[in-house]
């Protein structure tokens, strides 16, 4: 495999720092390549504006259309062009952060909304009554998968199926369904760590051993089962589920993963 | 009322411009006071990092801790504690964005952040197995109104209940459930305007007359009944929903608001 980590966390003795050091050390001893984007140390820049489209840069500034432009005339920011190569290069790529406030840190949205541009990870194919883009398991970045290693503070059972935080499955979904599944990269179930608040050290080993385990296992393991835009699952141009497609009793997201 | 703006889109002659300077201009002419933050104008640092906690940032960096021993001390950094004062003198927040990748954009997501420190916007009351937090309706930030206004590019059926993007009550959840009515603020329904991909000029003054209706009503308009934590509709400690308080049907994040 070629894996590329994009990785946000600002403490090098986190958790997460730890959990991506162990990935890149149990990746390259099974005889893989690695490559790490440390967004924190690389002083990412979180912000997308004008300044990353160079002189196709429009007035007033339209950010999909002009990174398109941009993408398409190779005057998109070095920064950006450097991200989108290691994009290219991976097979796999591993998303490590800790959830702040239900979703990922700011620099790691950031990261996905200056490199995910038009015509790189959306505004592709043919749009109209008919069909809506190559998009949602097909698009440019099909034949990759990725997976998400999150940390978070809480308990599990705040965020099972009745939990308060609302269900892990649906919060990780505009991530994994929305920005990942989008431009057709396959989606691994995530690994999450519950509970960090209250953990020492005396934790990590066991946690470290069952992320290897997962490390070990990705080219095995089944993605989540997200379903196609363009297949048949979908009414157009409406783009909603099919009637009776859906196992009963699933409603929302579950909606759009195959029973 | 003393509404607070923030606002996040880099170009003024934008939508989401137009809708904020709307919004200004609508409350004032109805005799409230308005203050705007107006991140990018304001190129507003969207990362959390040690520099933001001066003195009181300890090593190993621990975002949560020191956040609440420098707003403790108030040695935030001179932009957090700016906006922390604008959110204190507030009765209502709107926040006006365009929905990018299925969620708010980076800058808006460093503010909270940045701005939501512990003991300022988490980290209170007790937490054992009988009780765990003053939150989710309970909170520092209670007596105050938020409301999102958002742009979506894509039509609205594909944000419906069976839509392919996911129902947009769920997408909004995480900030809307998550973020506000976390630290005790009550959420009024969003205004959300969808299709802006394929709008022109010719298409403004209806949204314009429709987002001035929902300002000149927010005082009487009734906000999403989310369900406090700490009064009886959730298990402890595992803080699940208790069986049988949801509407026949009901799962996901929907379980989090009263019938």
């Amino acid at each position: 495999m070629k894996t590329l980590i994009v990785y946000a966390h600002p403490e090098p003795r986190s958790l997460n720092s730890s959990l991506k050091d162990h990935a890149v050390s149990t990746l390259e001893t099974a005889g893989h390549e690695v490559r790490v984007s440390d967004l924190y140390a690389m002083n990412w820049k979180a912000v997308v504006d004008a300044a990353d489209f160079g002189p196709n840069a429009s007035n007033p500034l339209n950010v999909a259309h002009d990174s398109g432009r941009a993408f398409k005339a190779g005057t998109l920011a070095p920064d950006i062009l450097a991200e989108q190569e290691k994009v290219l290069w991976a097979d796999t790529i591993i998303m490590q952060f800790p959830m702040w406030w239900y979703t990922m840190p700011a620099i790691l949205k950031g990261w996905v909304e200056r490199v995910f541009t038009f015509n790189f990870a959306y505004g592709v194919g043919e749009h109209s009554d008919a069909r809506f883009g190559d998009r949602f398991g097909e698009g440019t970045l099909v034949g990759r998968k990725a997976l998400l290693s999150v940390t978070i503070g809480a308990p599990e059972p705040h965020y099972a199926p009745r939990g308060i935080q609302g269900p892990i499955d649906d919060l990780l979904f505009p991530i994994q369904h929305g920005i990942l599944w989008y431009p057709g990269i396959e989606v691994l179930p995530p690994f999450v760590v519950f509970g960090t608040a209250r953990m020492t050290s005396e934790d990590y080993p066991d946690i470290a051993k069952a992320w290897e385990q997962r490390l070990l296992t990705l080219e095995s393991t089944e993605p989540i089962p997200f379903r196609p835009q363009n297949f048949g699952d979908y009414e157009m141009p409406s783009l909603h589920l099919k009637e009776g497609l859906e196992p009963a009793g699933r409603t929302g997201f579950g909606l759009h993963v195959r029973g």
